[in-house]
């Protein structure tokens, strides 16, 4: 384990391009407005298919290279088919794969080689919300915990700190800490 | 088209089932208490895979019919390799996949039959937060459109009725719209 500056890591992340499209956009704001996107088709029942294709960024549409494609769907406890994950699980997964990629990129800058990355997540939620059983109940998650594991070239110090920093800049943990306004319309 | 109490429809969701639940769960609050989960295991760089597969409810350890699993990854205009949706795009999909399981539940309960029902879901985001390139830009989202088309028996008014009564149950549109305590622990 090395603690000097000059230490070095390959975890697979390109920082110095990061930090230049840091500076490139901050002397042009206009190119940082994304707009990220899915569409949603219903199937049966509680089952849905969505599909992630394109964005906008950097002032153009964009197109990832592969189209991705989600099946969610009530699990069978809500006598469902259980075709999918369920909706809040994908939430999960995307808290989840935000902060890991967070702390990947934030080791990269600190020269901090990983060697494994693991987070369980779990989400607490009294269902009588969403069943309509109790007013007084959240339909949401009343708690989400999530607990690392992470095997690297560093201090423990160091990796508490790796994960705090991938906090303070994870787009979904500001989504699901903070309120977000949702209009929905209907053509 | 019909209007009156007696119209029935097929949308595939068993509202008798999800009416019972509610009424016995009511009796025994704790079986109500659900905990979502999901694993999180970093790839490489911005390459995650999470997998979903098991949920507390109903007073014990529940099993999905089949194991989910997601590759979440940055796109290339992030410098990542794009082996999977962005962590963002996992909530749009959630937000939007939870709605549209709500508007299927509430047509069922109020006998109008779906014909098709598409919603197109955008996120905007000033990537600046993220790359930590100016203190005042929020990470996530600044605002999420949803916008449904949607075909039914069923008049404008009612559609629109159905749409709002899905907001009002949907676990994700609670999570995004309000504060969710996040707890981050290392091992």
């Amino acid at each position: 384990m090395t603690t000097t500056q000059e230490r070095s890591a390959n975890n697979g992340v390109n920082t110095e391009a990061l930090l230049a499209a840091r500076s490139a956009l901050a002397d042009a704001p206009e190119g940082a407005q994304f707009t990220w996107r899915a569409v949603n088709e219903w199937v049966v029942g509680t089952h849905s298919e969505s599909t992630v294709e394109e964005y906008f960024g950097l002032g153009e549409n964009q197109t990832h290279k592969s189209t991705f494609k989600f099946s969610a769907d009530h699990p069978e406890v809500f006598a469902a088919e259980d075709n999918g994950a369920t909706p809040v699980e994908f939430v999960l997964v995307g808290l989840a794969s935000c902060l890991t990629a967070g702390v990947a990129a934030v080791a990269q800058n600190r020269g901090i080689q990983l060697r494994s990355v693991k987070a369980t997540i779990e989400g607490d939620m009294d269902i009588l919300g969403i069943l309509g059983g109790d007013p007084e109940v959240r339909n949401g998650f009343n708690n989400i915990r999530v607990n690392y594991e992470i095997d690297a070239d560093a201090t423990e110090q160091e990796i508490d700190a790796l994960v705090a920093q991938s906090q303070k800049r994870s787009a979904v943990f500001d989504i699901i800490t903070n309120p977000t306004n949702v209009t929905v319309s209907v053509n």
